[in-house]
């Protein structure tokens, strides 16, 4: 068993982010370690000798060792023999028949070719991993939005377009914009992860070899992938359809947009000036080498730095696609690095499970930036309420109405309130619609918030439910 | 109405592409180009104004001048509106009031932001270009590559693996991975098409302004867009929520690079050396400017090189998830290149439909090139056999009987003969399994072809049964 | 001549963007409209007409005929030839032969491929159109940037780093940051530019065509490329190496990256809580459809946005460097984009340029941002001046102090206060370096800006040189 | 020291490739793993030292324990303080106090912020690992294409075009291709690797903390990183301008793509039917775990697959120039990956090496290849000598002829014989140009080989000249 000093290593996820990262990279290795990339190889050898095995008149398909290979092969033995082989699975085929009986021995590999052990193994390992420990995290992450949504339900925050105060919302409404898109990407992963496909049809998918052994090729090849929990591709080349595949890795990276998106909305509140949120800071932490004052959002700085990493790499998946006749191997090593992706992407779920499970709600500055530009988050209300009472203009006349606030240093309240025959009107149309008066619903902009609290609740409730479904499918 | 010499335009897409692809490039117009994005936009404000007039006490929802807005608003004269304005939908509302009666005036816009129309208006029309154009056209190179694979079913071909003869296929079987690859891509881009959204949530995506007009905006909303046959977006910020579109143009770009990779496969069969299938070459075409004798597969590398120029775009695709708090317009320009992006998929698709449709098979050719290299391609079918027969090391064995072959060029038949166990013990499987003696066989590696001829039959009817049911569908 | 409505057009560039950058973009068509390709390809075949012309006996290189060539064929001949040939420069070769006398006409094209021709031309057009529009065009940024740099050189701004305030610059020397970056793509350019290439190599690059009509072929090719003011591909096969068109347009991607960045920079800076700067906005402008307050700084959104659109497209620009042996042409279509692709970084040029053109600096917010948390900005100096002083552990107890100035609502200068000793240290060191009294130091912290003001002075005029020089050079 | 069974690492790099490239990796991590990194952030933490007690009156810049940091300073211990800083470069410098005496701890880091020390160890590493690994290894790559050029100057090969035979060019051309295009990137990276810069300009790069505490921080500045062998960066942020590190990385993903195009070649070159080249095989090694006669290109197709992994994650370096004011974090993460990169494309090299030391020309078949379609690879060279014979439509002539070979299956000199004249001009000019008669040209077509051979030995000796150069320069 060689080891090696992690510090030595040369991908920053096999030093910096597994130590920062340990738990978990430790259950991702269960499925994207080299180790694991051979054991789940061996699962699928020794399903093809019991698919032999069960339809041979006195075969055993229990047989001890075959059932013990799992455990008997290493995978330095299997590397010791490729040095000779030059071929990996020829290496494992070799290092696996000495384990076995005589007897058995020629049913080892019998009527496969290396990719119908190798893709049926990574379509294995891509569905263990996305189940297992991807979509958990995934499942905790919004578990945390939902609490983060429901418990800011009803704070009022500033709306934001182009960086400008626009008119209000709540925080917990920002928030549900992330379980909504974020719970979508979940139910997506679950469903196409759950159709990864495997495949014993041969060198060049025609079922060529098995024909010559056994009268139904696709039963044999059925029972290979029923010991495994898998269905065949629907047709096969040398390689199980790229697409199966493809279609979670793009879900992935539509999820990782999502967090992406979530990552610079709190950076951006946590700038200086702003202030609403502010990631957790233990007291003996530093935020600079040299300013000792900062205090930096650097987790979702990091998330987002992920992203950038790991997103372009999508580009390698879709040219991927691309094999010539019944296979080349030009896309052999690259698919290698679906690894690094899957990694890279659980690394920004974790650091975001973190942010969100620590983040602080400065509601008292949430609260009072809302009036930060006086009333004038309320010029699109009374547009609108001036609108709707006949004014054919209004949203030139409040435009200009809000230039004067800036030449008279006067609120927006006071301009309208020297047309009495506005203010009236806009009186009795919020009386009709939200019921209050114009006066306090001028002095309280937050009262202009349409249905955030209730689309919040609404959103918030269906995504449980959602979550809750999921755990139960997987 | 401004016009414009076509040779002085600078996309491509605007002269020669144009020029090459006339008729489909018409018919996207009506959904992609500037005018047709202003008409999208028109009908989503006439859809706003019939929302509003159908719960106004006397209102007519099928007011003359409102159904006539399509007809009567200019792209010339928004465009010439914008210059004052800065800002199109602005430009928009105030040439549709000019059109309309003074009572009616304000209702136009009324409770809208922009991107409601901007975001729903898009929504429809790549609904429609997708359901219009892009899949009908689809289903077109899709039954033509049925065709093939069910014309082609049965004629024996070489399967290649790392552009290496490997085991027999038929070219129907070879086909049929494009059938099965493309089908679904299809299939995929029917539903996702079918779910695509709108809004009527306002510039926060909380309803603040219609929360102000009606009781119950999600109802207003729920009208608006179901005169435009969409549903609400599950959540809005400004915008939409993007993945709707982002997993649409995904599955584009999925089904780009199927037909990229078929047209990697075409061009290399027309290598001069392989020569197994033509494009079509006219009596009066040119392969080269000076060599007379070439015939280039230049459809093929055609679509190859769309490709290349497109597919990277999804890396704007998944950019333009990312928009701060509750929208900035960083995502506006780019997302206006989506129009550049499905035309290209169109252009491909279209000279993929030219080069199947007239695609021409050199049977001959392909039959011969199956033993370019003797009986070798049953390299496999030997190995199979005698391992089959309890031969422990038949992999082994058989490999290094290719060498003895190369050394004495000699068939592999030959070099097995002399070993008469091997030869009886081969013979008696052969019987068993797919029915014939080893002479036949060692003569007729085409003989040795698996499923080839029943998978092809089998997927072409599935897929066959596929189109049909979206032709219903659309 | 066809012509066509623009807003029928396809691709935003030749519609939108067409109406917003007229004078640009009528520029740009001189080099990349698919007239000019055709037009730049004639100027090829007629530079190898007077290179043959030239060294026959009684040649004239100057024939009016072919000097006239330029004018006398037209695109729409070439295109309506090419419905024939279905080739491209076989049609422009036989359209051109019309124009000339027998004599001449077995000249035409005599010794070239194709290719000779095609990327001889695209070689100058990428040429001009760099050194006649794009550069000149960076050169008003890059004068802009010096302008804005030199104006603020002293205008104390904070420094921010992850959107928290750190330490105290100038906006000038903010702005220098660009000046330097943008300058030195400029620079690249103007090199990289001027060294493409052209070729007259024929088919498969070795002269096999020019070796049978003249003794000396690289001496013809010397000739004809003279005559275009290019040099030859060190190495042909049928084409010019890609990596001296590929470079250009890496430089360009480098050049839209920062430009990128000042816009992100921009818009951020006219965030509602900062407002350090405002784009111009007219007093007919509307900011938003429907909240009348807005003013969006939606020109530096544009430019991000753009960068969005294009910056992708370089993954196409190292695709196309993969050609099979001596060509595929799988890199015809895709290349002919890069056409949009220089378009789209015009366009965010342009608009770059409008907005620095036109930028208000809202200088009084910019001073008072400053000490928006008070003297915390000084919390660095408090750290490097106790250490100068002798303090083992400066970062730390400063670091404590903060915490302090929270706890007590007090300033950094009243907690520094508290130790007669060390305040003195800070006065002393503070004397001795940049001459100031602690007390001034901490009630004016814009005294600690380091070299701002200098480095951008410097900066200024070195870039300022720069700009001379190249305008020199074009 | 934590070690770890290099199995259970996830990225590929650090087992599968680590094991297949341990020597060369081995290399790289002295420069790129995490040890690498904390060492090269020591040596500058040490320059700073220096730096400091070179300017104090009794301080001594060789202070032994300065210059036993390196040494004395283990990766472990800095990783263990981070855990409680939460930050690298502060963990670091507290470890580097507890071992140093007391007077001089308050100099370490003292006027630097972090990213003085990390940017700079970045760019000395980027710097060390490109002139002392890559660019040797490239080195290599180009001497083994230089060899292969100059052996096979001569050798007759077909050149293709769009996968057809084209007209002859020699074997060493084809390498020369390369030689040329791969060499103009060894000389860039020499020039770029050059120019990585350092800084020590403080946290917002205006040099605020060094003016409290020398009267010339740029001097400051120089001579520290004249310790590091580095000049400052033009302007700073916090960071160093991004665009050094920037151009060098395109520049390496150039030099990939140009080694992707020849892996394309090799392979291709390869196929069944075309066999000109042939990977070593060894006579234990494996070609296909199930078709024992396989010999698969699969280096080749490794080099190719590699350049997909890699080569969009230029993406990511270009996303990197983005940051923020005076610097975000959102590129710290994904910077790190720029080793992965660097690492990827060493292995690439390294494999590509191992291809060309050991490739074999099978020169016999590559001289038959020539005439595989007997002698139509002279249809260009026939054109040319009839159009120079005052022929004027001649490319029409011989297109049609070869279609008149084609029907009568006759070869393209028997057609040109029915007309004596024709025939006899021929004959004419070539005795006058490359002085054969055409009878001889026509029977051995790679006499039609242009300036193949003396292009290729010019080429040749100029990267010859090249490689040397730049081996001395390193």
């Amino acid at each position: 068993m060689e080891t090696k000093n992690i510090f030595t290593n040369l991908s920053p996820l096999d030093h910096r982010y597994y130590l920062a990262n340990r738990e978990l990279f430790d259950d991702l290795a269960r499925y994207l370690s080299e180790d694991a990339s051979i054991k789940y190889c061996i699962k699928a050898e020794a399903a093809l000798l019991k698919s032999h095995l069960s339809i041979m008149e006195d075969g055993d398909e229990n047989h001890p060792d075959v059932v013990a290979l799992e455990t008997r092969v290493t995978s330095e033995a299997v590397y010791q023999e490729e040095e000779k082989t030059q071929h990996n699975i020829r290496a494992l085929v070799n290092v696996i028949k000495t384990k076995l009986p005589d007897d058995i021995k020629p049913l080892v590999h019998l009527g496969a070719t290396s990719v119908d052990v190798l893709d049926t193994a990574a379509s294995m390992r891509n569905r263990d991993v996305t189940r297992n420990v991807i979509i958990p995290l995934m499942l905790e992450v919004e578990e945390l939005l939902i609490s983060l949504a429901r418990d800011n339900a009803a704070t009022p925050q500033v709306g934001r377009t182009h960086g400008q105060h626009a008119v209000p919302i709540t925080l917990g409404y920002a928030f549900a914009e992330y379980v909504s898109r974020f719970g979508k990407s979940i139910k997506e992963l679950e469903r196409l992860s759950g159709d990864l496909r495997g495949k014993l049809a041969g060198a060049v998918g025609a079922y060529n070899a098995t024909s010559l052994i056994v009268s139904d090729p696709e039963e044999l090849e059925k029972k290979y992938l029923d010991y495994l929990g898998l269905k065949p591709s629907d047709h096969s080349t040398q390689m199980v359809e790229p697409e199966y595949l493809l279609r979670l890795l793009l879900e992935m990276n539509t999820a990782f947009g999502v967090i992406a998106n979530l990552a610079d909305d709190l950076r951006h509140l946590q700038r200086s000036e702003i202030n609403e949120l502010r990631e957790m800071f233990t007291s003996t932490q530093v935020g600079s080498s040299t300013m000792p004052q900062k205090r930096n959002p650097w987790n979702s700085e990091h998330v987002k730095s992920l992203w950038k990493a790991f997103a372009p790499r999508v580009m390698t998946f879709y040219m991927d696609q691309i094999s010539e006749h019944q296979r080349d191997l030009s896309n052999s090593a690259s698919a290698r690095f679906v690894t690094d992706y899957i990694t890279g992407f659980a690394a920004a779920l974790n650091r975001m499970k973190k942010v969100l499970s620590t983040i602080h709600v400065e509601e008292e500055i949430i609260r009072k930036n809302i009036t930060y530009t006086g009333d004038l988050v309320l010029a699109e209300a009374a547009y609108i309420l001036i609108s709707v009472c006949g004014e054919p203009d209004g949203h030139e006349k409040i435009r200009l109405a809000t230039l004067e606030c800036e030449k008279n240093s006067t609120s927006l309240a006071e301009e309208l309130h020297k047309d009495d025959k506005i203010w009236k009107n806009l009186n009795d149309q919020l009386g009709k619609t939200i019921g209050v008066t114009a006066e306090a619903f001028f002095k309280n902009p937050e009262l202009y918030r349409g249905l955030a609290v209730e689309r919040t609740n609404k959103l918030v409730d269906e995504y449980g439910k959602l979550v809750d479904e999921i755990k139960e499918a997987l």
